[in-house]
Formats: structure tokens, C-alpha cells, sequence
């Protein structure tokens, strides 16, 4: 018997490869040296756009300007226009905010000829094994194993490093005892933002007020009435007037959105058409709802995303799959969605979110984990 | 051998029992004959609801009446209140509508015991076989038979008839031939309103106007450039000032939109937070949104709601499970729900729609036989 | 405010009512006073049934015998018939186990009218809730809460009886760190049999010898020459002559397997269509497998089926919903169902097995957090 | 306004390239031109491979031998062994069946550096479009468009060539109306051989004789005693002794097994674990029942998979990836799975049969567009 025997080490379970790193691109070789200056022309109308604008990705890009140097853009995210500032900063901006007067590039070509270049293969991984025939090379199954253990590493550090972590979340984390974990996250410094809709904060406020989620008991049963529950928390809400003031009315005593309130991390609830009520607090106007997403988005350095088709590809739409960071240059953004079906996360990538890593299951079951491996994750600093 | 033999009959294939109808309640027995008149409260705050309100379900539901009638209230859904009117007829309206000084119903009790009765068992079916134990006694699964011929025969029915059939869709629909499908739907009169987001309407006139969704081909490949393919969409439209208007300037030539335009079929394009653009035609506030997809659910005496979990769960809420008719009465509102899951309808049914008929299949495949069955059923009756 | 506020009580999470109890019929009234005896006739051919044979469900059934008692078979199941052995015993058996002479019962109605009286309303849980329209009434779905406190306490409860439990699972438990769970519940007597297929045991017995499954490396990469992998640890088994032979080789030195071997735990392998190999310890004829299967289901007081349609099904044909306990009387059948999709519950249902609850998530995080429950249970019991 | 407009192709909608052709590798340059000839080694014990076997792919798979030459085995499958038979021809064998005193092929290299070359990037297509970042690019998604006419194209031109097309089906095919469907391409010569389990034949004969499929009405309602129907049915067919004698004593009249029977189309029905009866004719060894498969395997130039995990990623496990005709040298095998979720065509690609398209649908719908499909293609060629 010659096969190597190899010791199982679950604690080195990955779902990503870790050690990613950005390669710069050279520009003083081949297409990128000769390039042009990138082009620009100014805006006629507001929130109109001249044919043949430069629309841009979620990858890091870079534009040539009229002194040969090539920079990227502030606030990059993917359906952006490049709009230059009066100082000569480059930004991306969404087409409805561009105003009469802007700069903004011109050309269609990504590979520097026209003076943009986007840097699609700047993110390198070791990753590497000998043949091309291989079982359990999809990208996204259930079959795969979750790596717990990295992604409490990731959230400790992002703690440690001041870094700024998204989670974005539907209303199946509070139909079931996902709820208190996610209050454990937000208490311990690991959310700085929480993106939703009204939907998460509707139940978990008829939790906190009528100890039901739509009716059904903490034991999936039906209540007597139960059907109204929602309706009555809101009501309780609207009454007060905000979520804020009903906490300090004492309202709401615990919970997610209580804890946000105390812990004073930043909420944007979202309006959809599927709403009831909505709560006073929920930004009805989808524009509007995601100017003020936008606004965190610009300063994530990691997303994790749960149960939400609508607001994993809203977030998802609006975020870099990199960020710049003072110290260590272009970092890839980490991005976890975590969904009950492959489908969503195939999605989620079919609409550009590519970086995006799935994590396939129950929501209430990966916060329950996660929150764990945290717990665990950081007993062993400090014992270490 | 006894055994009994039965051909087969594939065109007697059903989705639904086609016989249920309605038996109204017995109001001179028992509890319903002792009923007090409903209890009424006056608002205090706009918006904003007394304890003990009365919430609705979108069931048939009876007030009493100080003068011992039981009434039905008019524009019936689920999640609202009942208003009484100045001229004491009675709504359904949901709580952020309610003004300072209207009158509306107070109880907690369904069954009558406070003067209001909500029937949830007046749908009678003749539907029964012997036995306890069965197999196949889920009641939405891909393994069921699905009935294109009774569905086909409905819309023909409701077309003859003068219904209002609205028709509730997500993107799936226009990412592939199911467009084509669509369109001949829309210029034959058999969609009464149009339900849908921003996505729809920015992938179909993509199609129009660049040959592309999502920058994909017809035959699912990638174009060059395609990512921004929507976004010059969405330019174009912006361009002209709306969807009606692109059309005038014959920018959109064919589609969807192109129909609903040209034949005047109504639109309601709801705004999400998820949305490029927007479209200038969408609603971008979800409230203005939700009145004006209400304003045709009031009307709707059928709807076909595919490939959306998003607006077929707004609709559902805002639809009821029945509408009055004229010559028959009270009528059960059909309300047939497409999915490629499971998961869709029984989530669709766990937030109150029980009535709908799931159909799980891919939307294009549906769109194609459906089509072909409505033909079938049209040729049938011309040569009958 | 008068709002009842109720404070969530995660511990007492449910995902069944636990008070479900049997309340036995009664034979001294209505049709099943004037009951006539069971007809019966005798079999001409082995495997085959006369016409009107009794087809049995998985429900307690009563037989009437010729004095006027009624009887319960032993060994119920679905899909047989019943057989009344030389001594009188009343059996249930699989149609093609019976023999030219044997007795069978004949007989079309359930009802008791022909002698022969299946109880499908047996069971009755204390469970109801005021008004008929509820939100959330769907039977399997993602978004229940999942009590694993109650399974933690079931299992926990079934070890101290005596119980025989057992499990069956597919191959996703092996794809990841479930596996070591398996491995503590093996090892620690919850598990009475394990019933899977040649997959489990080779991605097992892989990972034990290669240190991948199928392949992939535990932390979801692939390896040089993985795809052979599993066909290297088939032939390294196949040269020792069984698993218990490679174990005692030294080939298997850890995983479930080897935990089955050194525990003394029965399994059961049944060949399939698509197996590698096979293992020489795989039952490779499909009857000969149901008949190994089916003599640990005769003794089952509890089920728990993972991440397998095939056997999942499989084991619920063969399982009744029911089991006499000498002190507790007729007891239903714990069986408990885990799979990433709501679909195979649903499946497992329309075939039959009603009795099933189905956890509907990742079958690594189930066993991870159903471990980390009955160890809570078992700590909580010792301190108590 | 400068956008390139494109009308809408509806006919010329993909699945994949069509125009895939193969490029043999070039053994007179690099690696390939230095490699030694194979090694091989002689069996010791019937079904015992020696360490360092070589494990074959499903690809293109060249040997060296001693003289120079290479060629290509015989009988190509993934999962089994190279072995030379006494005439020097080189076969790929399941280790089960290799005996003592065989020669098979030694190695772990794929790259022809041991003498051995899989060629893994022998087929080539065109498809090409600038830039790197694009929506929709995940391989498998409901949301793709499904070309039917295509695949009616390949069907056709399969019938006319004489080519051999594997179906290998599950049970939802029956329990609808794509039974009549199934019988139509069984009538008229699309089908070389049927590949299932008992239950398509259990279900299509219940459909025959009862009239009901698990005794669910053809209208998906539930039947009288309806669970015991296809125990009744699988009765009648073990009293005529096979389902060939049960057509010839008129038992079954009509269906699947019956056009099976009349047109002389081979079928293998493999047992399994969840099997009822089962049915005279299935092969419940699963290594029997593997061996019957794989004699139409070896034959295929085309396969159609469509609602069955078990039997899909058998037949995908037994498959090569390519076949050799005799005019056109290597071609790509053409696979089509069909289900109604991205998962299994995922996991069947996960196992190895990466040429398989994916067609996310329900199984009825797909069976009765393909058949208007061809039924135009059929046309259309005739009065070309």
C-alpha cells in the first residue's frame, strides 16, 4: 500500500482561498503604453447621458489622464458613469445624479485602448492543481463545505482593523431564533451597518411587542388572532413615531431594531412595494432608499448578505468587488451571501457581483454557527 | 381479472376543482343570530389606529349593522380596517390612509360574536374520494398535472365576459422567447393591467433597442460591451422623457412596452431598491407605487401573477380572495402563480393568498403552452 | 397601550406539538360495532395476490378476527398485504414475500365495513388557535423555526429508553465536517443502525484514506489526480475483502465507517445504479438490500433521515407511522426529515410518510448544531 | 442616437455553440513528442487493481504504445481502468470486471509525460466577446433561454444519421401528460433505448390498467383506495410473468411500456432501495442492471436526461464525453438534462459530465414543446 494517508483537519476548512492578493497592472508595456488620454465631454441635461458614455464595472479601473497618469476612481461601483470633479477627482456616479455641466468619460473599450483599462484578472490566488478533469468543481453547491472557522477569522479581524462590515438581511433571520444572534453581532461591534427593508424590522418589532413573527408563536405555531399582530406592532410604532422614540417609550424593549437604536449602529430600511404599513422610519422612496444605502456602501470592507434576493443584487449592484485601503492597496471586498438555494447566489453573480462567496443554508442555522466559531475565534486570541 | 379499466383523458386535465362556488352564511342560526351590531371607534390621528382595531383578511367578511343587517364591505383585501363612509357604506382600507375623524369597525372576534363575520369556509367543492391515506396530497409540487386547457379556457371566459385580468410578471419573462408570448397576450385582450418593476420594462425595451437583456443574446451569449446594454437602454427612454414618448420617437419599436403603448393596456412599473435607472415611467415612491397597483386589484376578477416573488406577494396582499359579481354573486378570485419553485407559492400562500393555483415550471416553457392552449380553446369555440 | 407584551422564549422552540397522544377507537359503536370479520382467501402462486387483496397503509390498522376481536398485524408498513400466520399472528408482508398457501385478508374498504378498519385519526395534539386565516400555515418550509432542543431531548430521551433509532443518510454528510459529527453520535449510542448507500461509505472511507471526497480537499479545493481517488480507496477495501477486514488492516483508521466497525453499529449498504466499485459489503441486490433495511425498521422507535431522496423514500415505504411500546401503547413514529429543499420533504409526504417533520437546511450545520444541542441536553440533565 | 438596433431572432435561440468541432492534439511537439510509451502491469486477483493504476475521464484519452503510435480506447467511460486485450486493443473496463492475468495501463500523469494524454481542450467553439465582465454568465439558470428548436434539430438529425439516443427518464415524466408525449418520439424512432427505474414503469402501467399514477387522477385529484392502485398494477403484471407477455395478454393497452414492447425499443429498468414489487422485468442487481445500461451506453450519440437524479448521474457515470464516428472522427456526445432546479444538472456536471446543458423546467412542459419542435422541424424539412 503506497496511497498517502492524509489526517482529516476540519479546522482548516476554507470556502475561499485566503491568501488573494492584487497584482497592479503595467502600464509601461503593450496596449497600456500607448495609450491614449482618456476622452470626456460635458453634460447638456440633467440626468441625461451622451451616447457612447463610459459605463463602468465593479472592478478596479483605471483612466489616463491628459499628464499620462492613470488613476481610479473614488466610489466605484458596476452601471456608474466616470464623472471628473472641479479638482480633477474622478468618481463614479449613477447617471440620474449627473447635472448639467459634469465631465464625464466617453468610450466603450475596457482594455486601455480608449485610455480606461478595467483590471479583471488583477486578483491572484494560488490556487492551483495538477489535470483539468475534476469532480466538485462547481462554484456554488450545497455539497461544499463551509468554512465557519475563516469567516469568524474575517469578521474578528475586520473588528480588530476598524473596518466597515454591511450586513444586508431579510426577514427570515427574525422568523426564527436567528434573531438573537444577529442582536449578539450587532452588541459586539461586529455590524456597522444594517440594510433591509421594512419587513425585518415589522417582525421583529411584532416580537418584541406581541411575541409573534406574522402571527406564528416562537414554536411555529398559529396564535389566536395572529394574523394582525403585524399590523398592531406598526400601529404601536407609527403611534410613537419612529422606531427610535418607541424604544425610548418603551415599546420596544429588545430586539434587533433595539438594539441598532442602543447600540446607535446605522439602519436603512428600505421601501418595497410588498410592504404594510410601512414604518415610519422606512425610506419609501427606492431613489432615495438607495442613495442612503450608497452611502455605507462606499465605505464596506465586507458584506455579508442573508436571506434577501432584493437586497443581496440591490447591495450587490451598488458595491466594488474591491476597496483601497491606506496600508495594503487594492483589497478584494469580502462578500458572503448566504441563501437557503444555489439559485439566488447564481444570480447574484449573474448580475456582476462575481466576487460574491455562497455560503448554501438555512439563515437561522449560519447565524447560530457563526456566531459560535466567533465566540470561539476570539477565546482564542486572547488565550493565545 | 376485475380490475377496472379507464382510458386515460389528458384533455380533462384539471389544476383546480373547476366547481367550487359559494354558500353564503346561515345568519338566522346560532352565534351569527345572536350577533351585536359591530362596535365602532372615531380616529383620532391621521394614520394612526385606536387599540382594538379590527384588522381584515381578504376573506368574505360580514358587519352588522345597527339595524340588524349584515353588509359586505366594498373594496375587500387583506391588512386593512373597516371604514364606515359618511353615507355608511362600508371599505377596506389600509391604516396609513385613515384620516383624523373617520369612522372604523373595533373587535378582535371573527366569528361574528362582535358584529363582524369573516367566512372562511364559503367555498364549497364537490371534490371527495374514499379513504384517509393518500399519496400526493401536497398542494404544490412539480409532479402535478398542470392544466393549460382549464387555465386557457378561463382567460378565454373572462375575456368574453368583460373581466379584468391582471397579469403580475418579473424579468424572467423577457430574458427569453416568453417576450413574444407576452406581447401576442397583450394584443389579443387578455391582459387588462400590466403589474411589473423597473427590470421588466428596462430588459424588454433592451431588447428593443440594442438586441440584448443583460447584455446576453437571444441564444444566451455574451455581447460585447453588453453589460451597459441596459444602461443605454434606460439613457434612450431618459432621453425621450417616457416609455409612451420613446415610442412616439420610435425608439421602441416592438416589445412589451411597445404593446401595452400601442394598445393602451395600463401599466404599473413599482420602483425597488434594486433598480438601474430608473425608467421614467416607474414609481419610485413604494406607497404611490402600491396605491396605483391597488386602484386595478379593486378591479380584478382574475390575475396571473409569473416569475416574481416580489410583486406576486405585494399583489397577493393587496388582491382579495373573491370579488362580487353582478349576475353570480360572490365569485372566487383565481389567481394562478408560476414559479420555477415550490417555495414561491407556499410562501405566497403562507402570507394569507390560499386561493392561488401554483404551477411549477420555467415562465418561458409556461408562456409557450399556455399560449398555444388559449389558440386551441379560441379555435375550439369558432368551430363549435 | 394595552397590547400584551410576551417575552420570546427561544428554549421552548417546537417544530411538533410534543403532546401528540394515541386515543384508540371505539369498536363498541357505529359501523365498527356491526362489523363482520375479516375476509381472507389463500394464495395459488408465490408473489402473487388475488384480485381484491387488502393493501396495507402505515397506519394502525384493525383486523376483526372470527370471535370479534380486533387486531393489530405485526411488522406494519405500507404498500403489503396482510398475512395470518399458522398460529394465527397476524403479519403485514411484502406482496412478493408471499407464498402459495399462505392467508391473506381481502378487502377494498378502510372504513371497518369490510372488516378491516385503518385509523388515520388516531393521533390528536392539544394544538388550536382561534380564526380560520393564519399566516405562516404551511406544513415544510425554510423559514420555521427548527426546535433542536426537542430533537436534542428526543434522541437523548431514546437512548435512555432503549430505543432503536435510526438514521439515514446520504452522501453530503460525508462532503464535509458532518462526518465527524456522524462519528460522535456513533460513538456515543445514538444511533442503532445506519442505512445509506455505496456513496457514503466510499466518500467516507476516501476521506479516511486519501484525506479528500471525491476528490475535493476538506476545505472545498480540488487535488492532483482527485478524481481517482475514490476508485484507489474502492480498491484498497476490495483487497482487504470488507470494511470490518480493511479496518482491521489498518486501511480505515478513522470516519463513520470505522466508528460503525469498532461500535458494533449495524449498517446496512444498498447498491444503487449509479455506485462506484462496488464496496464488497454493499448489498447489491435491490430486494436483498430492502430486506436488511427492513429488519432494522421492524424495530425503529425513531427516525432521522439526511440529505438523501433515494433512501429517505426508501426507509418510509418500509416505515410505519406508528410503534407499540409495552408500557406507552401505540406511539408515533418520530421520523425526522433534513434536506436543503423543501421538495423531498414534500416528496416524502406524497409518498406516504406523513408523519415526517422536515428540517429544511444544510445537513453539515444540522448535525453541527444537533450535536452541540444534545450535549447541552446531557450536561443540563447531569446538573439537574 | 447612434445604438445599434437589432430585431429580435427568436428562431436562431441556443443552448449552446453548434458549432463545436474537435482539434486533435499535435504529438509531435513538446511533452507529447518526448513520451515513453505506457507503462502496464498484469492483474494478480479478479477485481483487484494494482496501486498506480490508471483511472480513466470521460475524455478524449490517448495511450503510447510501444511502437509509437497513439491511439485511443475502445468503450470510453469515466471511473474505470485501461486495459489491453489479446489483440492489442486497448478497452476501458470497471475495475470489478478486470480478472487476473489482464494487462492494464499504469500512471497518474494526464499530461502524456507517462504515456498517457487526456485531452481535456480538444473541443473548440467560436464564441468570443470583448471585455471580461459580463451579466448571465453562470453555466445553468432558469433564467437562460431553452432552444428548443435546436435540440429538435439534433433529434432529427439523429434519426436521419441512424445515430443512437439514449432517454433515461424519471417517474414525473408519467405522472402527466408527457407520457403521451414520451409514447409519440417512442412511435416514431427518437428513441434507441429507454433507461429508468421501476418506477416509470410502475407508474405508466398503473396509468394503463388503473387509470391513476399513485392513485392520483390524471386531473391531480386523489382516487378511492387510490394507494393501493399501483400495487394492483404491479400484481397484474407479475400474474402475466413479464410486461411483454402483459401487453400480449392485453393487460396493458396503451402507454410507455406498452410502445416500448410494439416498437421494439430496448429498455433497462434498473432496481433500487425504494422499489415496490418490483415489476418481473426490472434487474434488481444494481451491478447487472449497470452492465445492461452500459451495453446502450457504449452505442450513444446522444443522451436526454430528464427529470431523474439517480439515473441521470448513472448514465453520466458510465458516458464518454465524446464518440468516434466514422466520418466525422471525434465528436462532443450531446447531453441534455432537464430539471426543475439548477441543482442536479449542477451536481451532475460536479460529477463529471461536463458536457451536459442544462434545461431548468418542468419535465411535462419540455416534453410537449420538443414535440412541437420537431414536429415543425420535421415539417419544415419537408417542404424544404
Amino acid at each position: 500500500m503506497t496511497i498517502q494517508v492524509k489526517v482529516n483537519e476540519p479546522e482548516r476548512l476554507m470556502t475561499q482561498p485566503p491568501h488573494v492578493h492584487y497584482v497592479p497592472p503595467d502600464f509601461t508595456k503593450g496596449t497600456l503604453a500607448q495609450a491614449p488620454a482618456a476622452r470626456t465631454t460635458t453634460i447638456e441635461r440633467d440626468g441625461v447621458l451622451p451616447d457612447g458614455f463610459f459605463a463602468t464595472t465593479n472592478l478596479p479601473t483605471y483612466i489616463k489622464e491628459e499628464d499620462g497618469r492613470w488613476v481610479l476612481p473614488r466610489e466605484p461601483r458596476m452601471d456608474g458613469v466616470l464623472l471628473r470633479a472641479a479638482d480633477g477627482t474622478w468618481f463614479v456616479r449613477e447617471g440620474r445624479r449627473v447635472k448639467k455641466g459634469d465631465t464625464i468619460a466617453l468610450g466603450l473599450a475596457e482594455d486601455g485602448s480608449e485610455g480606461i483599462f478595467v483590471h479583471a484578472h488583477g486578483f491572484v490566488t494560488g490556487e492551483s492543481a495538477g489535470g483539468d478533469f475534476h469532480f466538485m468543481s462547481s462554484q456554488v453547491s450545497r455539497e461544499k463545505p463551509i468554512d465557519y472557522a475563516l469567516i469568524a477569522r474575517m469578521l474578528v479581524d475586520e473588528k480588530r482593523r476598524g473596518g466597515y462590515v454591511l450586513w444586508v438581511t431579510g426577514p427570515a433571520l427574525v422568523h426564527s431564533r436567528a434573531r438573537d444572534n444577529l442582536v449578539w453581532f450587532l452588541r459586539n461591534g461586529y455590524v456597522q451597518a444594517l440594510l433591509a427593508g421594512n419587513a425585518v424590522a415589522v417582525h421583529d418589532i411584532e416580537a418584541a411587542v406581541v411575541g409573534t413573527t406574522l402571527g406564528m408563536t416562537a414554536d411555529g405555531a398559529p396564535s389566536a388572532g395572529g394574523h394582525a399582530a403585524h399590523m398592531r406592532a406598526i400601529n404601536a410604532v407609527r403611534r410613537s413615531g419612529s422606531i427610535a422614540k418607541a424604544v425610548q417609550d418603551g415599546i420596544i424593549k429588545e430586539g434587533i431594531m433595539h438594539a441598532c437604536v442602543v447600540e446607535e449602529v446605522p439602519f436603512v430600511l428600505g421601501g418595497s412595494i410588498r410592504d404594510d404599513g410601512p414604518l415610519p422610519d422606512v425610506l419609501t422612496d427606492a431613489v432615495a432608499a438607495q442613495e442612503a444605502m450608497r452611502a455605507h456602501a462606499v465605505k464596506a470592507t465586507m458584506a455579508v448578505m442573508i436571506a434577501t434576493a432584493l437586497h443581496s443584487i440591490a447591495v450587490g449592484n451598488m458595491l466594488p468587488a474591491y476597496y483601497e485601503d491606506p496600508s495594503r492597496g487594492i483589497v478584494e471586498l469580502p462578500t458572503i451571501c448566504v441563501d437557503a438555494s444555489e439559485f439566488l447566489v447564481s444570480k447574484l453573480k449573474d448580475r456582476g457581483t462575481h466576487q460574491a462567496v455562497g455560503v448554501v443554508t438555512n439563515a437561522q442555522d449560519f447565524m447560530s454557527i457563526l456566531r459560535a466559531a466567533v465566540e470561539r475565534e476570539v477565546q482564542g486570541l486572547a488565550t493565545a
